[in-house]
């Protein structure tokens, strides 16, 4: 399973039953969590996201609707008894905003809490397991900021059973073909592993691209993926302002997602002054069909 | 007009649809924010609260459910272009934490905050406006934490225009009288003040002690208040959890209330262990009737 669910699609401040920043990405039974706004504790009970599961936390930069929620978040799991080691991926800063609190509240945590302080501007591999990778998308915003790639490792050939079977090779030499070595049978015949090797299962893959002003130094890192978020603050008539603030219209979002080949596009961070969110999609979906909204808690299929 | 509303009655951890400690204060149209909880911002939007007539917050103590929506709250102020001035009463310690998250986040409030870090132990008068007063009650908890009196200004008596419109007193003398001067009148008459001196409007108060280990030592600045609203974490077969922790439970809150004579109890502060919170009203009430659950939302008349 690899899904994603946005618990936080405002920006700046909530806004119109909006929350802020704040996304949970499943992958094969491993949860993580993508910014931490004000609240992001209050949408994981409401959308009963069972955050015993959580691996790691990926804040993307310090303005605080992206991390405001942190540190009430990793008191909850220590109330709660997480004693599992959490990673902390974040721009450098964070520990010491956290650190001082703790003191100040006298709070030890439960849990070893794993800082690692971000600094490159360059797209970096910061996380991995069996399964998946995450990769760093340097953004384009007021001050340092990462989005994040969050893609399937990529998967080996898969071997044709059924074909192997046809031709009567013997079950004993089905690891060694797997492995794509080629075999010389008992009866004399010589087998070729390539022809019994598919092309791997599809991969996929999910980017997260907030906060940050239209560039498209991002493409390398996005071309073709799955799904990718991009901040639409504002509609395109506003592109002014997004310019002096750093972030992106809608029009710009689906120009990204069309120059990057992706499959979908998801349109959040969404300003305070948009009560009806109408216009933006209909803004990007003109330029680029498969455009969404984010919903709030509704769990988007990535696989 | 003197009101509390209660925005969170939870301890610790958000649970059961009740939030992080938070009261909204408004006597004589200004409004008084006590403790800050995280997600407050959101408590005030949907109690549609105006939080541009806020004019000082207090925050109890560094505990972070008391005060991890402070920073959020500030940023949201500064948003919606406040300018006007605005006070925060605190322990030592958070205007560092506030600066070093402002620093990161390269926030420019466009207000000014003015930060007054509190150190002493003993009951101070820290704000006042023409008609009120709010005076610190020193708690018993595990870090430095502070109580808040708020109470009306003592009141000057009233004159009593009727009686003296009956003694045919010239309108002209009023005035001296009111200010408590005797006078002789033109015919020969001699005036005491005092016989046109009724007693002071009533004088209100409403006390907030949280959060606290049960302790007598605060009787002395509770006395008598109209409304006290005082911690109850636990049920009282929960005692020795409470005295670890420096909590009280609802017997011991109404113990305080009862020995003070206050009017009437608010019981909040609730452990999230509880989802039934009727068994301590129950207990709380067998000591003393007047006692009640803090109700999120629900405006309470102090006057």
């Amino acid at each position: 399973m690899f899904q994603v669910t946005i618990l936080g699609s405002s920006s700046a401040t909530p806004a119109f039953k909006r929350h802020l920043s704040a996304q949970i990405v499943e992958h094969n039974s491993r949860l993580f969590l993508i910014d931490c706004g004000e609240g992001t504790q209050f949408q994981l009970l409401r959308y009963k996201i069972r955050i015993n599961r959580l691996d790691a936390i990926f804040i993307s930069h310090l303005h605080g609707d992206h991390f405001f929620g942190l540190v009430g978040l990793l008191c909850t799991l220590s109330n709660q008894e997480r004693l599992r080691p959490l990673h902390l991926y974040c721009p450098p800063g964070l520990q010491s905003i956290l650190e001082m609190q703790f003191q100040a509240s006298d709070t030890r945590l439960k849990y070893e809490l794993l800082i690692h302080e971000l600094s490159s501007s360059d797209s970096t591999l910061i996380f991995e397991n069996q399964c998946l990778e995450v990769v760093t998308i340097p953004l384009r915003h007021r001050i340092y900021c990462n989005g994040f790639l969050f893609r399937d490792k990529p998967r080996r050939p898969r071997f044709d059973i059924v074909q192997a079977k046809e031709d009567l090779i013997p079950v004993q030499y089905f690891g060694l073909l797997k492995s794509g070595n080629d075999v010389t049978l008992p009866d004399g015949r010589m087998i070729s592993a390539v022809e019994y090797l598919l092309s791997p299962a599809p991969s996929y893959s999910y980017a997260y691209c907030s906060d940050t002003r239209y560039t498209e130094s991002i493409l390398p890192y996005i071309q073709g993926v799955t799904v990718l978020y991009h901040e639409s603050t504002f509609l395109h008539e506003m592109v002014s302002k997004a310019e002096m603030t750093m972030h992106s219209t809608a029009y710009e979002a689906a120009d990204i997602a069309k120059q990057a080949g992706v499959r979908r596009l998801i349109l959040g961070h969404f300003s305070a002054r948009y009560q009806d969110l109408e216009p933006l999609l209909v803004e990007a979906r003109r330029h680029f069909s498969e455009s969404y909204l984010s919903e709030e808690g509704i769990a988007i299929d990535i696989a």
